[in-house]
């Protein structure tokens, strides 16, 4: 094991990249901007999965799967959609290769051209939409809510590993309303699952917000989104949740009869997760030495690594550790023995610590006599010894306190890196110098929105909610404002 | 509910098609071959994957992600590859939409063609062992056991819902071993994971066999297949276990040194299964008043109907109804209790007849003074009136014995439908009026299998493993054989 991580100080992105080979969870494939997710990292992926999407169907959403394609005119109706990213994406055309003569080199069938071009779906919205429109009739027909587990295509220019791909795998929430009120419970209802499940599962302090008009999803009115700050200063968008209003429905001509018998259009939602989250659980907690994860999403949460000699040491240690596993399994705790000889202890601990295991368990023959066992916790590398007979309260207490600490320290971070600001000389040091969220207070232009980002890279990552008004002054422009903004450098 | 389905016999076809609309199954969308899996086909989908990817962790698989995109020249690489399946494919040619003047209509962007064309996958052989060759150095790398849960395209020109779709979704496998006879113990472990799970979870008998080379997966040295005989006497292949030798080790350079220091071409296998598993549960056990499910795979299995008229009878029912659930809740049983007042009992009962929910239980005023329910069950129409008292023993009865029961069906099917055939003149009697598996001896050559091809539709579907060899003639020829061949028509 090649044990040298770049240092955060030295080359965060650097760092980031590094750690994501070394630890084994994925790699870039050859193919441009796409990456290749390995067992270790798609692990987490399924352990992510398997909680939000019981947090979903807990909520009544129901999972179904559309097609990948999309033909190019359904992008062209909602007007906004295609101003957005829906520009930029995959386009089939042809739909045969063929060999010319006996040479095994494969070109495309000519004749095979499609009549109307297919798009990789870079978001579901307009598929889903045409399909409502036979699906939905009356109000007794809603709402509809529906989820997906897909891939999805972004032709994405600067791609970075989890963060932004080209390919990326995701959960797309797709709803639809008979009235205004009730998908906007549902949009917040959502940004809520989201937010619970990145704090206490992912141990990532949340910042809930609403995007700016430049910053919204192109085809809805509201975009509400959870903004979280990395070890850089940097803040990351992790999930969002979209209030379409009418716009899709609208687009695609669905509306249903009322209950006293009138049409009208149907109200809609839509929401999404990406493999992104892994980028951020990296970004948010891991050290110099490698990945610290929080227990309840770490694929093994405990790593047993026997210290011995001769092998009837081995055998010794084995049937202490088979006594270990039948306890904790109970807990539903998994662990890994590691009884490997080809590789030495020292490796181990190396492997172990960059993978991000919460506890490392030695176990040698000296502790056997005296019937202890040493833990290592991976977030603050403290050892303690133990008496065998403890283990599952100490364990038990361990992984839930290991989950809290890294929520606390990198809410301390978030906290000590959250500046309150209101000239634009210091603003401008700030962020170029110290990185953070600033609490800035905004016109409410976008044209000071893009002077601001234009000089200082500085976007608005949202305007927060369950915040009080307080009356101040535009940071860029003077003007009258009522409400600080977070800005941030951003992912 | 419009309860009239198309018979059988009348049409098996359009009855199948028919079917999977009116359970709400899934349905056909605007793009050519697709189909939309709506929530009650796709969580039979989630049951299926649920189960099958527990089967293949068990035997230490691990699961990854593979980008979607395979560069045109991946496929040249393997000659067979080539000839196969690989030219009916979506391809990609650009990547940006542009619009032209303020017309909201987009066009191609013609400066952004790709150098080398992208494929979606329509199985990921080569850009796996394309990896494998980064991965796989030394005996210690071996065996990779790996595989992904994903979506693919093969553009088919004809197609029907589940059975064959341009996009469909499935597992596919893709090992690597040292030696050759690992990997062929790899092949045949995969072909018994698949034969347990569609025995025994969805109640379906298997055949296994090998394909002949005439048949088999274009790029694999042995092809395994289970083959099952679906209601109409048409096999349908569910499932397939490739081993493939040296083949894809060779055309991507992918070598590893052995114990000895020396190089070796790896061995590999591939295996993979479908969401044509649901067209195969469809069509083996459904019958002219809708499908009949495996209670292992049922979403739903048991449906709770209340009978009343006035809402205080209601309340009475329900309170039995949460007794009835918190028993049955201790079991996993899963259980919908359907009190909507604005359908009808009887609507109901078309309703998750047509669903195939294996038990309906009634509850009616009158039954509450006896302290009796109603249990039908699905496969007979068979109702039995018991105490309250005894509903978990009976259910629990009743979900193993339909399990059981609908088996044994399709297998007395089967047997029936199974002929030892010695004359041609017979042969395309059977094979034209009867359908089935016809078990007859062939002389081994592709010529023979050709004809008897064109002239009676029938192929062969395998090479019955685990039978005794037995002398005899070929039907076409009359040529030496040493064993029967299984023929049908197909799907």
């Amino acid at each position: 094991m090649n044990k040298v991580l770049t240092k955060r100080k030295e080359n965060y992105s650097l760092w980031y990249q590094e750690l994501i080979i070394k630890a084994k969870l994925a790699e870039n494939s050859t193919i441009r901007g796409c990456m290749i997710i390995k067992p270790y990292g798609f692990s987490i992926w399924e352990k992510i999965k398997l909680i939000l999407d019981k947090k979903l169907k807990n909520t009544n959403h129901q999972n179904v799967y559309f097609p990948i394609f999309i033909p190019k005119s359904y992008l062209n109706k909602e007007a906004e959609h295609i101003k957005g990213f829906a520009k930029e994406c995959a386009i089939i055309t042809h739909y045969k290769l063929k060999n010319i003569k006996k040479i095994p080199k494969l070109y495309i069938d000519n004749k095979t051209k499609l009549k109307e071009e297919l798009i990789i779906r870079p978001t579901s919205e307009s598929i889903i939409w045409n399909s409502y429109k036979n699906w939905i009739k009356s109000y007794r027909d809603l709402p509809i809510l529906i989820n997906q587990w897909a891939n999805v295509v972004r032709w994405e220019m600067r791609t970075r590993l989890f963060l932004r791909t080209t390919e990326f795998l995701w959960q797309e929430g797709h709803t639809a309303h008979s009235t205004k009120k009730e998908s906007i419970i549902e949009t917040k209802k959502i940004l809520n699952i989201y937010a619970d499940f990145i704090e206490n599962y992912m141990s990532i302090p949340v910042l809930k917000g609403i995007k700016t008009k430049t910053e919204k999803f192109s085809g809805a009115k509201t975009t509400y989104t959870i903004e979280s700050l990395m070890q850089d200063g940097k803040a990351l968008q992790i999930a969002t949740s979209h209030f379409l209003g009418q716009n899709f429905s609208k687009a695609f001509d669905v509306k249903f009869t009322n209950k006293n018998g009138k049409f009208e259009h149907v109200w809609g939602t839509s929401w999404g997760t990406t493999t992104r989250l892994i980028g951020a659980l990296i970004m948010t907690h891991s050290d110099d030495n490698g990945l610290i994860l929080p227990p309840l999403l770490s694929p093994i949460q405990i790593v047993i690594i026997p210290i011995y000699k001769k092998k009837i040491e081995l055998k010794k240690i084995k049937k202490i550790v088979l006594k270990i596993k039948s306890i904790l399994k109970l807990k539903n705790i998994s662990i890994l023995f590691d009884s490997r000889s080809k590789y030495k202890p020292g490796w181990k601990f190396t492997e172990y610590e960059l993978k991000g295991v919460p506890i490392r368990i030695t176990i040698g023959t000296k502790e056997i006599l005296k019937k202890t066992i040493e833990l290592t916790r991976r977030d603050t590398n403290k050892k303690i010894i133990i008496k065998i007979k403890k283990i599952e309260d100490e364990v038990v207490f361990l992984l839930n306190d290991i989950q809290k600490k890294i929520y606390n320290k990198a809410l301390l971070f978030v906290k000590k890196k959250t500046k309150f600001v209101n000239k634009y000389e210091e603003f401008k040091k700030i962020i170029k110098n110290n990185g953070g969220f600033v609490l800035a207070h905004w016109d409410g232009t976008a044209k000071t929105e893009q002077k601001i980002k234009e000089e200082t890279k500085a976007t608005i990552r949202c305007i927060p909610i369950n915040k009080k008004t307080e009356k101040g002054r535009c940071i860029y422009t003077n003007k009258n404002s009522t409400k600080r903004v977070v800005f941030a450098k951003s992912y």
